[in-house]
This record gives C-alpha cells, structure tokens and sequence, in this order.
C-alpha cells in the first residue's frame, strides 16, 4: 500500500515535540491511523519510534492482511488460533521486550484514557486494553515512563492527510449507495429494522470492492413516525417492526466505515406527501445545513459554524427543537472528539479538518428531522464529502 | 420483565463468599447479566450491593429501555445528548458517591481485566472503560478496597440460569433462520460478501420481534472455494467478492445476538455436487460433532469432550486438517473462557453451562469444512439449542 509519508512525518514531529521516544498502540483506529493496517481484532500492538522503523507484533492467522496493508515496518507474527499456539500475551511480552532493548526508549506514549472505540470490520468482538494489557506495557516498558498519549493522538487525528480524505471521500461515495437505497424504499407498510437492514445489506454488498475497499461494514437506526423521529436525535435508538402509515417520516442515521475510514450521514424522507409543517421543518435543516457549510473556513471557531446553522432554525421559528450540537469531527471513528461544533466552543478549524454538519428539529406535530453530512475544510471554504441528493419526498 | 432470582441469589452468594459488599459494572454484557439491563452503549454504570436493590447510573436518553428492562433497582438518569447537558462524568461521579456514602462499602468488584466485549446492539461505537473510568472508581471508591472481580464474572457467567437457558434457546432459533437462508442460497456465481450480509439482513429483519426479541444482531462471514475455505479456521476471515464456481464450498462463521444474549454457529455447504473427499470429510464432521456431543455430562471433564471429537477425525483419516479447539463457552459473549474444550483442560463440566462443539477439517484437496452448533449440558447429558438442519448440498 502506498505510504502516507505526509502521517508520518506529522506523527514524528509531534512525538519530537513532546519529548515521546516511542508510541506503542493496539486499538484498530490508532494503528490504521499510523501504519496504515487496519486490525482485524485489536490484538495487534503497533510500536513506533520517532526515528525509524515500526513494529507490529500481532495474531499470525493475521498476518496476511498486515502484509498488505502495512506501509512500512516489520511483523512480529505470534502464534494464534491453534491448540499448539500457546499463550498469545506472553510471547508478545518477549516480543516487546526484544524490541525495546533496542531502541531503548526513555519515555513511551500509549492509548490510556481512550473511553470509546471504533470497532474491527467483524464487530462481534472487540478485542480491547485492560489491566492485562496495562501490567504488560508497565513491563515491557522496564523503567522508561509511560505516558498517556491519548490527547496527542486525538489532535494528530483530528486534521487529515490528502491521502486520508481521500479514503474519507471514498467511504462517503460507498454510504451514498445506501442512501440511495434508502430514499428508493421508503413508503407505508416498510419497517424501520426492514429498513436499516437493506440499507446495511446494499452497503455491505456493493460497497466492498468500491475503489478497492476491501472491509467495508454499515451500521443503520431507521426512525420511523412522530413518536420515535421526536426520539430520534437520541444515540443509539432501536429500529422497530412498527410499519409505516402513509404520511410518516422515515429517518435513516448511519455509520458506515471502509478499511477503518468512517463516515456519518442522516437522511429522512416522507412516505407519501409531506405536511406544510414537515417541508418547512425540511427546508429550514437544509438551509441551516448550507449556512453552516457556508461559514467553513480555517482560523474560524467552532462555535460560529454552529451559531450559523442556530441561525437559520432560529428564524425559521423551530428554535425549540433544536437541542442538540450541530457537529463534530470523524475520520477514524464514527465521532472523534476535535472539535465539537456546539455553542462555546471556540477550536479553531483548521485545513484537514473533517466534520459533520448535522442540524436536526424535533417537535410534536412535525416529528423529527435531520440532515448530516461530513465535509472537509479546505483553504478556502468546505469540501462536501458526499455525493447524495436529498429529498424529503420521492 | 421477570425476575431472575436465580441469578440474582447466585452472584449474591458469591459476593458472600469472596467477601464483596458491591459489584461496579459498566460493560454492556456484566450489565444485562447482572441486571436484565442491556445497554445501548456502554455509559451505563450498575452498582450491585450484595443486600438490597441495585442503583443503575446511565444517559438519561437510554432510561426508557432501562426502565422497561431492568429487574429491580433505582436509575439515576444523567442528562445526556444535548448542548445544556454538562459533563457526563462529572455528575456520574456526584451520583455514584451519594450511593456509596449510604451503602459504605468496604470492598468493591469491578471488571477489570476484560481483554474483549461484546458490543452493544448498535456495534459502531462501543464505549469501553479507560483511565478516565478507573479514576472514577478510585475517587468513589474513598477508602474501600477496589478488586479486580473479573475472574468471579467470568465463573458466574459460565453457568446458566433456567431463564438464561430460555433466552439461549431463543437466539439459537433466530440463527436458524439465517442458516436456513444460506443454505437455499449457496450456488455457483454467489459470493461470500453477498451471503454474510444476505444472511445478517434477515437476521436482523426476521429475527427481530421473534419471541419477543426487541434488537437482534448479526455478524456472518463466508469464505468460499478451497483457498478461503481452508484459511476458514482463522478467527475474523474476511468475506470477499470471489464468485463461486460449481463444486466450491461456502462457509458460514456466524455470530447472533438478540438483547445481550449470543450465539455461535457454522454451516457449510457445497455449489452443486460434493466430491467424493468433501463429503468424506463432511460426514467426519458430523460424526465429530455427534461423538463429542455424546461425551457431554456434567463431572466429565472439558478434555473428554476434546477426545471424543477428535478421535472421530483421527479415525476417518483427516487428523493433520483439525488443529483448532473443539469448543468454548458462550452466552453472553460471542466466545467466553469457560470452558474451553480442548486436550489439556480438566475443567469439569456443569449442568447449565452452555458450550459450541465445532469439528473441523482444513486441508488442500478437500477445502475448510467446520460444523458449530451450541448446546446446554444438562443432568444427564446436552441439550441441543437448535435448531436447524446440516446439509452439503441441497
């Protein structure tokens, strides 16, 4: 895979910065972050020095993928998955070790504080650090101090490469399939599970093999009707087998993520014809939409990207049900933590920066309604990642 | 929803035993095992006494799921999800010690050393515990001791409950219907991307509803033809868009959850007619399969089991192609540590633990074939948790 020498060469500032001999990481989004291999569990540990080359000590029935993938660096393959294999963290312990009574570091960095995770392409299990992993690195690290690295990363994340929005423009092209699909379906008698199931199913089918993506999985909440839209700018809400009436609204929020680059999108469509009170509520999240896009540029805070969208809703007279932030960065999860576009937050944008822009209104008598879509500040303004059209009504 | 006393006074007693005067558990699977309670993230912590009514502390936009799914005990609803909500953490540290104060612990369990989880129903994005959540623990803590009650969970868990059990049944029927699926679909010109998320849409959209199931999940691979197949020991293959061809094999690695509650199954079948080796090779399998179910009782130990299976494909010839673990432990994870039905393991099998038996057969010239179903060891010997039928070819 071809490198992406612009990474690492921010990464190694960054450590030279703060003084980090060394950076040793193992949840999937940090090691594709910095290696370019995404793991298939997270019991890949991904050691890399601010000079030289890295090392990534993982599973051998992963291998394989770690071979392709990786930029650069050399694979410590550990025997894994039969019942001669013997024990995984204590051949990885002597791994390290050996590694590190080489490069001799003085001070490591590691993931310690990060609180949520992107999950592998299997999501089924998530393999992830706890105490057995923390006595390990106390270890191995042999009196070098270890330092919680995990805001460093977060900020080196936060503002992309132009080979990492080019990943980000392909995972975004890959979820305009399953809005497709969505907006196609949507009419009385669907179900909300029915609903988020095909979308997930298409995106799945189609999308693996788009421009080369090789692992590309989707994760959709399908909304339907007043009740469970005014609901719907919970996280997490639960898709039902409650069946649409005529009139309904249907709103899709989906994850989608390739070969470990996420995008985030929302779209809601009417079964049937929509009520004067629903186009309103639509045009107004369009236009706060595009207002906010609109003030994207680097050196402006965060918050004046929100007050735009505000704005909009404001005059509108849908002020009241919009309670939520108008959105945050991603890239390698599904929501990364710099920046927040809410009120008081006062981040600079930066160029490279990828975030979502998501206005939403949530009141009885019109349900709930919102747009998202993730976009990148350019030099001069916003990059749209997407494509997809989008209207309320087919 | 009902009580399970069972439950309830076994993981008491235990408390008892090891001298525990509160449980403090946020993964989403010690959640639903502890409390009927399966978070939709992972933000919500339960806080068990070993007397008297557990306290959960969780978003306030997940109290209705808590609410209508927990067994007992108080929530503390933390605002959650929108711009005015202030800072989680901080107000989960003032509820948690207003608790605490009252209950005045003296020695507290968490899960510390969970190396892997299960996911919540919307996998995108589990949150998992950090620094952040230790130090929450330690400053709650004020004085009690804070004991790593990881390996406690994991024996309780091992095994089932009657209600348990019932929740098992119902998930393994889900899977059926997916296994169904598969195997009507297996023929030349499919492609292992396009069964696993064939398979995981009617899962999702059939399974949910069924017997009450509120979120249904689940996480298929499938490799085909001979050069996958044989790869298909490997934990977390990946599906590809490889088209089959007449005579290739399909293998289905299938993972289900249905409200907190797993599965682990594996089907093989074959694009038209087997040949002569595969179906040899099949019918070893089988054989396997039914030999170690046979074996199963409680007081045996988990090696026996191992033998059993084993020596049926060591007689049928095919010994140098099954090199992997007969089975493991399951139920509220996709794969639990106890037991593990491999040679060397002298656990003794119990009456409701719940455990996979999956022969199989990795070689050039016949392809991968594996066979995986879960059953409950019962007084007198297992109870399948089917069902579903096993068939090569159609």
């Amino acid at each position: 895979m071809k490198t992406d020498t612009e990474r690492i060469s921010r990464i190694q500032s960054a450590m030279e910065k703060e003084g980090l001999d060394c950076l040793i990481c193992r949840l999937p989004e940090n090691v594709v972050f910095m290696s370019g291999y995404w793991p298939l569990t997270g019991r890949a540990f991904l050691l890399f020095p601010r000079q030289g080359t890295p090392m990534c000590i993982l599973p051998s029935i992963h291998e394989k993928e770690a071979a392709a993938e990786l930029w650069q660096g050399e694979i410590v393959s550990i025997p894994f998955g039969r019942i001669t294999s013997g024990d995984f963290f204590d051949q990885v312990r002597r791994s390290m070790k050996n590694v590190l009574a080489q490069w001799k570091p003085k001070k490591i960095g590691y993931e310690g504080s990060f609180e949520t995770m992107a999950p592998p392409w299997n999501a089924a299990e998530p393999a992830i650090p706890a105490a057995p992993t923390r006595e390990l690195l106390a270890d191995v690290a042999a009196g070098a101090s270890l330092i919680d690295a995990t805001p460093l990363l977060y900020r080196l994340r936060a503002t992309k490469t132009p080979m990492e929005l080019a990943r980000l423009r392909v995972v975004n092209e890959i979820s305009a399939i399953g809005l497709q699909a969505f907006a196609q379906a949507v009419r009385a008698g669907e179900t909300g599970i029915g609903l988020a199931s095909m979308v997930e199913q298409v995106i799945m089918n189609q999308g693996t093999g788009y421009a080369g993506a090789k692992r590309v999985r989707a994760f959709a909440q399908v909304s339907t009707g007043e009740t469970e839209t005014i609901d719907g700018y919970r996280l997490m809400l639960i898709s039902t087998q409650r069946e649409m009436l005529p009139g309904d609204l249907a709103m899709l929020e989906l994850a989608v993520v390739a070969d470990g680059f996420w995008c985030d999108r929302t779209r809601v469509c009417v079964a049937g014809t929509p009520t004067a009170k629903q186009s309103a509520a639509f045009e107004a999240v369009m236009r706060a939409q595009a207002a906010a896009v609109k003030a994207i540029r680097p050196g402006v805070t965060a918050e004046s990207i929100d007050a735009a969208a505000r704005a909009v809703i404001r005059e509108a007279g849908f002020e009241d049900g919009f309670f939520h932030s108008t959105g945050h960065g991603l890239g390698f999860r599904y929501h990364e933590p710099i920046p927040i576009i809410e009120p008081g937050v006062t981040t600079l944008l930066e160029t490279g920066m990828v975030i979502t822009i998501e206005p939403g209104i949530y009141l009885p008598d019109v349900g709930g309604l919102r747009m998202e879509d993730d976009f990148a500040v350019t030099e001069t303004g916003a990059e749209y990642l997407g494509p997809a059209e989008s209207k309320l009504a087919q």
